[in-house]
């Protein structure tokens, strides 16, 4: 998506340790109208016929689940991450690895929200190890619900999470992937949907 | 907002405690037509004239923050709540005491995103005892930014926050206002903008 790999050439940081920071539009101040034309990315993409929820994330996935959802005419649910130990009854979870807060973090969602009736497109801002959107893989199996696809914004295509998403036979899309980012600038992946 | 209270009425489920769990609709499930309705209300109430932006906390507060952003033509900026103690330089930071997680979080917000040059709309889900929200002020004044207003989706009348945000003179309008929450149902209070 062009409009989208050029906000990242023109706003993006490069830090040591190849993190890029897009937070000017994407995460913590957000370009709504950006996330808008991903959301209509994301509806050109994916055949959503039969829809019943768009799924993501808690926190940074949640401005592009809600335009998304928007957009196709669907609920959202947002995954919670477990901050206590007192889990309430009646939910579905999985465990990962945050590299962000460097410790295991439980996903949750209300069994009443997610269903074998269920056909779902998850979203997200960023795939990177892919730990949180394996996670909700797994809630979704446990729900017994379908997985139509997998629409991410920006993948760092140098960390695993996207090769071990689609390994899984997941219909994964992301609308920018980062080959390399350096001090020479980014470099993005060719992919043709 | 009529709309609201109906569906606080249909859906609303009273726990022990005084809690009101609305998660089919607002916090976990959402309903993004109602989000579109809060944020068109939103925009009728508030003289948004000059607005730069839309701030809200994660992550409850997203949704709506996402669309009244859109409906208002600005940027969303939302405040993270610190969960390690690696934070980083340039960050605008305000103390709360959290009682969903019963411990001190830090609101966080880039002094890149919030500037004496904004003029902003703070909205959120649920206005309770108020921290986040006072937080929320208490970064807009370290910021030297504008505050035009507060919209809150639903208020618990019966607990401190509103009246405390109201007393600091800020202009603040909450859709649903619960005066009581029990086994014989649920009173809003009559507030008329």
């Amino acid at each position: 998506m062009d409009e989208l790999k050029e906000r990242i050439r023109k706003e993006g940081k490069v830090l040591p340790g190849n993190i890029i920071k897009i937070d000017g539009f994407l995460n913590h101040r957000v370009d709504v109208k950006l996330m808008r034309s991903i959301a209509k990315e994301f509806a050109r993409l994916f055949d959503t016929t039969g829809i019943t929820k768009v799924l993501t994330v808690e926190a940074s996935g949640i401005p592009i689940g809600t335009i998304t959802a928007e957009e196709l005419g669907v609920p959202l649910v947002y995954a919670k991450k477990a901050k206590s130990d007192n889990i309430e009854g009646g939910l579905l979870r999985s465990e990962i690895y945050s590299y962000t807060y460097k410790k295991k973090v439980t996903l949750l969602v209300s069994s009443n929200w997610l269903t074998s009736d269920d056909k779902v497109l998850v979203v997200d801002d960023f795939l990177a190890n892919g730990e949180a959107l394996s996670g909700i893989v797994d809630i979704i199996n446990q729900a017994g619900a379908e997985l139509i696809g997998m629409g991410v914004a920006v993948e760092k295509g140098f960390q695993p999470g996207g090769a071990k998403l689609r390994g899984m036979g997941i219909n994964l899309k992301s609308l920018a992937i980062i080959e390399s980012a350096d001090e020479n600038g980014i470099v993005f992946r060719e992919a043709i949907y």
